[in-house]
């Protein structure tokens, strides 16, 4: 297969954006990346989105969105797999292009979620789980992610204040990132006195509802190389995998194993470990998930995830930095888009353009994007390279 | 890229299968595609759903079945192109076995309709027109078709009982499919008596609405030879294709110009014309459908498809057989799963195991699985081999 690059990326402030249509919204961002890549065109587009049919009354969204673009009749393919859809379109996208299928490939994420009331988004939001089995039942994602973090402060000692060091940390770096939706500072003092969503999660535990959309273009390396004049950022691995669908049927709940999975075949396809990386951009839906996902991730050992944010591990300025760019928490949650985000994060650092929250030098990242509770996770490596070949 | 070859295929009776859940159907399906392969494992899985939202309050579909197979943690990704899902899955399937990045993959399609009621499945359906543009104002797919066949009947004189003869042949071979839900006969007259459901399409014009799934296996050629008895169905093409999501934007609408684009893309890929072709399965969601696409594909000139099933030279023992299947008209449009069944029907023909609708001896053949009008299509071209390398 052919290495492939990112060439562009293009992002827009996120929030509810009632002014703009689930339509507008991907377009705008979708233009931005290929004006950011130089190319005047694509030969396919891939766009992750979780529930166009519940959330807007929109599916067929690939034939859609490239009609949109003014770019048919060029394949427009649409994937699904709940939060990390986003993930995912990268995934397929970076296949398209490793196989040889195409060369200039748009990968998109998107998500309108604001156009219906709260109780109709936490269903749509629950069709992530298992709705059988979960949601049948009366299960939300916050009592979800409420009883993975019981389950965890319960085993290793875990504590509210430190899932509230999380939230205070990812809101510390958003509030440095302009298209953030909630660029405020938060206390861990302010997390532990916000209303209480599911015990022990309060609402600044939570990621918001979102609009939003991301998309970055990709290309064959040594297009990459003619194309761009700065640091390019190539896709050193890409992995996915599943776990159960429902937590009921998993050994241990207080740990995510499709990212465990992932990550391991991630870390032997780029040939490097967690070590080597500069930062991460991590699936922070709820506090407790950036604690379990370091944990998988091996940024440290199991059971340490509690405390990162509390030591300051995973500040901007730690050893290991975790969602500069705010994370779902800060930066919003609008599901299918999530995923692309946090690639445009990682070519904002590589490229030097990450304005305050600028990490120094880095090298090696990674982004992990997962569904539900975890029962998909698509994890992707990215390195700096140079211009020539050599690297 | 590698050659791609269908090893397996897995599809039970289609219908109204109110004691199975969305689940229940995919895996069986699944299960029987990977016994017929005769494979203990898949690496991947693919599948098309077009609304697991709108109709079962089910996303997140890929870990969701992955699960439900017992094979996670395998990368478990849904697609979706409305009612070219399933076609779609195909092709991101093959492009996985022919990039190098999976050796065993599925590749299969579900859609559960009828645990909602009539007009809850009108809706859904309709996500796959423009919403703003042609939903919002009350147009749903009966409507959409009936006015592209006006348009035909206008500019080439095709009449309501050419329509009835496309509905005729396509239930005489679904009369000799047991997977088919409305096997039974029915002549001309019949459909011409049948209620009026959007002028000039009755209800015989329309295809169903259907539960079911289908699966395929597929694999590198090289190993499909090793690990195959019979006959060997290699993809020899496969091409996706867009147009605009609004009949409202296109020059013409009595034509289906995602097809015609995505057909010459695939006969150039495969070295092949339609005169080549040993028959095809289509997407005749209405029966003008039908007319249109065997216009686009090449089969007959534009404007002749009126005449092609009235003529016979559709027929099992015409000249160019189109759906023997019974098409989606005889046996029936579960809308995720279609474009998976069309292969299933070519794997049959190729093995000669098609019963009572064998075909005598095909090569060749095409299918063509399209999404809402056409604005997106899905195309694939397999070639029947021999076990050995030189063919």
């Amino acid at each position: 297969m052919r290495d492939v690059a990112v060439i562009g990326v293009g992002m827009n402030k996120w929030g509810e954006l009632w002014e703009l249509s689930h339509r507008d919204i991907w377009t705008s961002a979708a233009l931005d990346a290929i004006e950011d890549a130089g190319v005047d065109h694509v030969d396919a587009m891939y766009v992750g989105c979780m529930s166009g049919g519940l959330f807007v009354g929109q599916e067929h969204l690939g034939a859609m969105l490239a009609d949109q673009l003014g770019m048919g009749p060029i394949p427009g393919t649409r994937v699904e797999s709940a939060c990390a859809s986003g993930g995912l379109a990268l995934r397929q996208a970076y296949l398209a292009v490793a196989s040889g299928a195409h060369d200039i490939v748009l990968a998109s994420g998107v998500e309108k979620m604001t156009d219906v009331d709260g109780a109709a988004a936490t269903y749509a939001l629950s069709t992530a789980a298992d709705q059988e089995y979960e949601c049948f039942h009366g299960l939300t994602f916050p009592g979800l992610y409420a009883m993975m973090a019981r389950a965890h402060m319960e085993r290793y000692g875990t504590t509210i204040e430190q899932l509230a060091h999380v939230a205070s940390k990812n809101h510390a770096n958003g509030a440095k990132n302009p298209n953030a939706q909630f660029p405020m500072k938060v206390t861990p003092e302010q997390v532990l006195a916000s209303p209480m969503v599911a015990d022990p999660l309060r609402l600044l535990d939570c990621s918001p509802i979102t609009d939003g959309a991301a998309a970055v273009v990709l290309v064959p390396l040594e297009m990459a190389r003619k194309l761009s004049d700065g640091p390019i950022v190539r896709i050193a691995a890409s992995a996915h995998a599943t776990d159960t669908m429902a937590l009921a049927d998993r050994a241990e709940i207080s740990a995510i194993e499709s990212t465990a999975r992932a990550a391991e075949q991630a870390y032997k396809a780029a040939g490097i470990g967690p070590d080597d990386l500069s930062f991460c951009e991590v699936h922070d839906c709820f506090t407790i998930a950036e604690v379990m996902v370091i944990e998988a991730l091996g940024l440290v050992e199991k059971g340490q995830g509690g405390q990162a944010a509390a030591s300051g591990l995973t500040a901007l300025d730690g050893k290991r930095p975790v969602n500069p760019s705010g994370g779902l928490k800060s930066k919003g949650h609008p599901v299918g888009a999530t995923g692309i985000a946090q690639v445009c994060e990682v070519a904002e650092q590589f490229r030097g353009g990450a304005g305050e929250r600028q990490l120094d030098d880095p090298h090696w990242a990674l982004t992990q994007n997962m569904g539900g509770t975890g029962a998909s996770s698509v994890i992707h490596i990215f390195e700096r390279v140079g211009r020539e070949a050599g690297r």
